[in-house]
């Protein structure tokens, strides 16, 4: 893991970006710390939605707010062909960049993307800054699409913000999204909290509750509010957070 | 309204039972009050469930935390032909007493109902007691079943717990319940908690669903928790507190 360039600190938010190499392939990240963490804390890693990138803005207040609030570390890494991994732009188009819409017919996408936030958790917690057994996923909509299989592959994490995504709607039928996702959610037993739109133009609710059914934990629960996919209310992320800080420091 | 005995006072929570009568019905409550109320308080009115009675163990609970917790009151009353008002005994049986299921078919249940709350509402604002523009409701169920028509009817009430009720299930084809929850549902429009268990035996999810969807309250929110009907758990009532405590302090 290298740092790329120096540490900033705004608010007693510590934030320096870094790189994980994994065969080749140049994983860009940050880390998000408190100015001055009291011993090894727990970490909350963040997978961005489809068409952002690690440091969009939605991302950036919840990181801040995990570091201010609960002295949680956040770490976030750019999705494979987004942010400077490639040529994905920032846009709110949900038709897709012609990258993004590759990169679901691709039959290594979630596995690629599964090793890369492993390769990221073990760089990051080879510092002894983080407690491991307090090690938390956050990420909705493609931060589910790629984020519900490391999930479900990783047992490291012991608690997951998933949600804004489903099994039915136009961005549901990416490739091979629904048939990773089928397999993947019932290995998935770590207490969660899953989040819907209830007008979500991308994914239907019914897709979404169907997900959510299918996932394998006992300690679930689901938060519906109104309103389109991009219309998550300040409500359910602060729930979000909570959430995870709860079941982190709890 | 006249009290029934003196007043209990319990770890700082003050409870009473009161008597209303309107139309030569006797309408048998309690009231909750911080012991040393600081002027005009909230008041949260709390609807049982079927076949129990007002002051259920659980509503006991959640009314004794609403007042230790927040300083807001709560006044619950017996739904009609439950505790002191009837026939109805308390039990788990869903099957229910023939005074149960006769309610569901009488055409004035609901407006009966209505009744006794707008009775038991004025009658305690009579008081000076409470702030009037600061009034909840809670119920879930048949606090639901019965609630929602009044919350539909009562504008003075600024916000609401509903849920574990909808229109499919054993429990939500009697009577005249669907037909008027239609109706009333899209009357409501003051900010609301909807509760539902997934797994509900009594009254299934996708009906569920249907009633939430018809609720015209623009800021409002559904938490669904895995389980049977009886198994909200404490993340989910506490929820339900704390958002109406929210709306009604904040």
């Amino acid at each position: 893991m290298d740092w790329q360039g120096p540490p900033e600190v705004s608010m007693g938010v510590w934030e320096r970006p870094f790189v994980v190499t994994r065969d080749g392939d140049t994983i860009s990240g940050i880390l998000w710390m408190p100015e001055e963490p009291a011993g090894a804390i727990p970490l909350v890693l963040m997978g961005h939605g489809g068409q952002s990138e690690k440091r969009n803005e939605n991302g950036l207040g919840l990181a801040r707010k995990f570091v201010r609030h609960h002295g949680i570390a956040v770490a976030a890494i750019d999705a494979i062909d987004h942010g400077e991994r490639g040529p994905i732009r920032v846009t709110e188009d949900p038709a897709g960049h012609p990258a993004y819409i590759a990169l679901w017919k691709r039959a290594d996408t979630f596995d690629r993307m599964n090793a890369d936030w492993a390769a990221t958790l073990n760089a990051l917690l080879a510092s002894d800054r983080f407690d491991h057994e307090r090690i938390g996923y956050w990420g909705l909509s493609m931060g589910t699409m790629l984020g519900l299989p490391f999930v479900a592959s990783e047992p490291r994490i012991k608690s997951a913000v998933l949600g804004l995504c489903g099994y039915k709607g136009s961005s549901a039928v990416r490739g091979r999204f629904g048939e990773r996702h089928h397999r993947d959610a019932p290995k998935i037993t770590c207490p969660l909290l899953f989040m819907v739109q209830w007008d979500d133009e991308r994914f239907d609710r019914d897709g979404a509750f169907e997900l959510f059914g299918e996932l394998a934990a006992t300690d679930k629960r689901m938060h519906v509010h109104p309103g389109l996919h991009g219309a998550l209310p300040p409500e359910g992320r602060d729930a979000s957070r909570e959430f995870l800080a709860r079941n982190l420091l709890g």
